[in-house]
């Protein structure tokens, strides 16, 4: 438990988080309420909320405001991989089944909108108009880079640059919003907004390029869903674009990018990148990403939460699942 | 023309919440613009936008943050209505083909999200908290009666009461919200911001009646969608239930009920309903509405604003598209 030590300092707070995250409002379907029990109550790492506590204690936010801009990004986080795994057709995640394993595609959609819906909710009782537009901002980044993916997202002719355009905008865009939200709520100064907002943004590609090994390498019990499910699907993430270099022909990899591959060229291809050098690259990339993070918290004022952050960064490098 | 006059007050602020509906920020994946040109250019009553600038100029709010807040309103009902076609199978809306009809499912979805995100930004650049705690309530109501109807909405034993709850999550929740928005963003009164609010949730109940009854009695080519749409998908509204009352073991409109019927089925059904006395009632209630909308604007000072609000709610009763 060492290494989440970082999260001792806001555990009150997340504590008051939970406690929104389960609210039910007046009126609000069953179903609704059953959904976000399951998907929250699947106990995710708390990553974003803990951000936006972390940087609030930082800059000396209101904490019941940072309270609820927490709860905003968590429910948001939970509505895009609502819809992500209904059109993945992913049926597990974190181990539990996604709600798309059970519900029709109708109920499945309909329930990540009131999702969506809640996560506004949560942001607009933060009380503070710049946290809205920037909530609202980071919410179109993700979608069109959804929408971007699904286009143009398959295949194997993705550069080191789309790669990371795409991250930026899946995972690092609300971690960087994250980040940022706590000083925002603190009426912080622009130095301040931005130092945090580029931590969160180099926290959120480390986070998100480790994610993307550990869709190789780690346990399938760890990882709470079956490896290699990005290759399942013809995504090409940092491991096989590193591995591509080196071996551009490699044909299980081949074949399984082009995607309706067998489960067994699947586990080929899998078995093909974990034993590369690939690993190790990609690993390089995401700690190359973690100490600009913690450059970006160079010019913040010393203090408990300061450090929790940058411990933050090391761990989400050194993390196995 | 006459009968929409009441636009011509705010002909001006209206062609600036085109500019913005039709605006691509930059970064926007193309496919995101052409869906928005397709669904937004189709020319859609603007009934929303309208409330919001005519709510605003009868107040005296700043008239740039009513325009961001009535493209707002607009594009929020445009995502609905995507997810909503999608979930319908509809392949026609307003005379234009859906989404769905030549997209994927998952690019549906991921534009419609798209699309709601966009409709919080501008409702955020309207700069206004309780305009953006409005909106994300807003929304809640809608999403959490879309489910509602998904879970609970099909079959025959809808009560009036049901009916209503379920018209005003749908389509009067925000119509209410749009005649609210103007007052809040001059910072109207209580009173005021309660005249408007109930205002436009009499309006949209008299609105949703008037098109559950155009289901049935108007021409295709007006429509711009098959007649007995809802019929069709199972879906009791007001003429149907006030049918039933009278003649409860109509055998056409009892099989159309339960879905999968033939599309003979429908069309007797369709005739039984539009020849009874069912669909004069619904109109009387759909009056009612109009009526009590209207009683709500006599606390307001009297002003060419007001005569606009009266005319429409007029408008909307004696509409025939």
């Amino acid at each position: 438990m060492k290494e989440l030590s970082f999260l001792d300092l806001v555990r009150d707070d997340l504590e008051q988080v939970e406690v929104l995250l389960r609210e039910r409002p007046p009126g609000q379907h069953r179903a609704i309420g059953m959904a976000i029990d399951h998907l929250v109550g699947g106990g995710g790492k708390r990553l974003r909320p803990a951000l936006v506590l972390l940087s609030a204690r930082l800059c000396g936010a209101d904490m019941d405001r940072a309270a609820f801009a927490a709860a905003a990004v968590e429910m948001l986080h939970t509505a895009t991989l609502i819809h992500d795994d209904l059109i993945d057709g992913a049926l597990m995640r974190r181990g539990i089944g996604t709600l798309n394993a059970d519900w029709s595609p109708a109920a499945t959609v309909l329930t990540g909108d009131y999702i969506f819906a809640r996560a506004a909710y949560f942001a607009s009782q933060a009380d503070n108009v710049r946290l809205m537009q920037r909530f609202a901002e980071t919410l179109m980044v993700i979608c069109n880079g959804e929408v971007q993916q699904l286009f143009d997202g398959r295949g194997d002719q993705v550069s080191h640059q789309e790669y990371e355009r795409r991250i930026y905008a899946k995972t690092a865009s609300l971690i960087a919003m994250s980040a940022e939200a706590g000083a925002i709520l603190a009426g912080a100064g622009e130095g301040m907004l931005r130092a945090l907002r580029s931590y969160g943004g180099q926290l959120g590609l480390a986070f998100q390029v480790v994610d993307d090994v550990l869709d190789f390498v780690a346990e399938e019990d760890t990882l709470g869903k079956p490896v290699g499910s990005d290759l399942r699907q013809g995504l090409v993430t940092l491991p096989v674009l590193l591995f591509l270099e080196e071996d551009p022909d490699h044909p299980a990899v081949r074949r399984a990018l082009q995607g309706n591959s067998t489960e067994e060229v699947v586990r080929e291809a899998v078995r093909a990148v974990t034993a590369s050098m690939a690993i190790e690259r990609a690993l390089e990339v995401a700690r190359g990403h973690a100490e600009l993070a913690n450059e970006a918290l160079n010019g913040l004022p010393d203090s408990d939460y300061r450090t929790a952050l940058s411990d933050l960064a090391d761990f989400t490098v050194r993390r196995r699942f």
